[in-house]
């Protein structure tokens, strides 16, 4: 039972190889007459036409290829499902590449995908320093492209964004309604999105005439993963041994939220009633904490559907212009935040 | 600036095409001398061979299919990753499948690996019922391919897994050297890996000589994922309002662990002062939780390290028979058991 090659299928449909690969490909008028013989001949023989032969002649690979900074961390793998479930109903697959965060990778895992003649890319939570030294941009030219998140001020690519500065201000927005005006913000270093937070924070004290306190911003080296939970407990356990706490912290994500629940708890100062906490992103991490962590929801499934969706659109209609789309966030109330108690 | 094409290298070189293809493909002996001119030419034209060209000339794609029940589960990502480290090194790339969990959908993403003429298919925790009827054998015949977990009982295919009998094991043996003999288990329905650890539970009660409680045999519905912990909180709840409880829970997981601690706290149940819990994988919500979770870790890096190891090495020996590593299970001890307070 030898496999049947596309020779064994001009020959029993008694045309020419030539013929038969046009119907294959659909890249050429064929008449319909002859059309169906080819069809007929496929089925009877069972014949299954090369894909990489087929991807040679034709111009789709149909796979695409999916950058990301790690794929262990919470947020990511549900970007990736989200992006998954598009491509699967349009037939297209991933090839997924973990950069472990290095900037360096991040180009080399690039060309790899060029090489592998993928339709288009995703990168999720691209390195600030391949935006700004123009990378993303060649690449732009090159091949569809959308990156998902990261620095775009006036970068000429296709993103789809959370909109990030929304997420801040309804945190802070909910904490001041409540009453807080004690409010101190905690972030990691060289990122971006704390950039944004931190930028929105002091936008919104002012607004409500609200001083900013030096004592109440709080840098932690690292913000991504377990080992955020430590320095979050060590960075926060220092500012409650201050005279004067805060009656709230803004924690700009869910690893931060946990790790200054736990610094609260340490000290005995009860949640919410003695401190309000909120965190950023809702992974899952923030539905299990004690209490549950309120948080700003950012979307990740939907943010990995409709940057597959724009992708695959680029596709297939290559001559669009650039464009950025910018996702809603949405506030997550749960059980870490109240009122102040002398307000 | 047209791209070189390997005429051009010939071209450059004063050798034949052929002479280029088998410089590059590597499958013919070629003089050392035309060698070096081939390789000078590619170098001076900055020729970069066509990769769909390449593989339909050469035998491998440098590509491997990744299945997975679902991305987002704690657990995969980490396996993956595994897999990506090595895949890197050796310049494969991976295709990565969700199947959500469903057995069509596993047959349909392996289907789509074969007709995108992978190298090799690692299939993470793969479904009992292709493993049961027939498929993975069959597959097996016809591409390398690694499965990792899963039911393997004079199964005839390539199997990495844990030894999930060693870690119940040591789970139980911890508890019961500490003084309990009131353990009860928690697992879900329909898995392979909890059948095993049952398994082990009545083997291990037995042999110290312990009776098993029908009331401390607690199943639940569904095993991954958030859903698990509220269902691990209202099954242990039940449990825990009867007149005589449990000094210990082993959790087959670590969702199911940490629904235990949250179902003790509600009910003013101290742990471990009043309840041990011992969970199973050690993921990361294992060691956020309050108190920190002892578990069994599951290496789940090095299980995706070394069944892409062996699957690369197969890719390159096809001949060798198939073969069943098994990778030893590690208690981690942290807060959350004790010796029982009437021991």
């Amino acid at each position: 039972m030898e496999k049947p090659t596309i020779a064994d299928v001009a020959k029993y449909a008694g045309v020419s190889i030539t013929t038969v690969s046009r119907v294959i490909n659909n890249n050429y008028p064929v008449k319909e007459e002859t059309r169906q013989k080819v069809e007929e001949a496929i089925k009877a023989l069972n014949f299954k036409p090369n894909y990489l032969a087929r991807s040679l002649i034709g111009k789709s690979t149909h796979t695409i290829g999916v950058i990301v900074p790690s794929i262990t961390n919470l947020f990511f793998p549900v970007v990736v499902k989200g992006i998954e479930k598009i491509c699967n109903q349009k037939a297209f697959s991933l090839f997924l590449c973990d950069t472990d965060g290095k900037e360096e990778s991040e180009r080399t895992q690039m060309q790899n995908l060029l090489e592998k003649q993928v339709d288009g890319v995703l990168v999720i939570d691209p390195r600030y320093e391949n935006i700004e030294n123009g990378f993303y941009e060649e690449c732009a030219k090159k091949i569809p492209l959308v990156l998902i998140n990261g620095y775009h001020r006036g970068i000429r690519c296709n993103f789809v964004l959370n909109d990030q500065e929304m997420g801040a201000l309804q945190a802070l927005e909910y904490l001041i309604k409540m009453g807080h005006r004690d409010i101190a913000f905690l972030r990691a270093k060289n990122s971006y999105s704390y950039d944004i937070k931190e930028q929105i924070y002091y936008e919104t004290l002012k607004k409500h005439q609200i001083p900013v306190k030096e004592e109440n911003i709080l840098v932690i080296e690292s913000g991504n993963g377990l080992e955020t939970v430590e320095l979050a407990i060590h960075a926060v356990q220092k500012r409650l041994e201050q005279s004067e706490i805060p009656t709230a912290i803004f924690a700009c994500n869910d690893w931060m939220g946990v790790g200054v629940m736990q610094a609260a708890k340490k000290m005995g100062i009860a949640i919410p009633k003695d401190l309000s906490v909120i965190g950023y992103d809702n992974i899952v991490i923030s539905e299990i904490s004690e209490p549950k962590l309120t948080t700003v929801d950012q979307n990740m499934y939907s943010l990995g559907k409709a940057s597959a969706k724009l992708l695959l659109d680029i596709i297939k209609h290559p001559t669009q212009g650039f464009q950025k789309i910018i996702l809603d966030t949405n506030l997550i109330v749960r059980d870490s935040c109240t009122s102040p108690k002398n307000k």
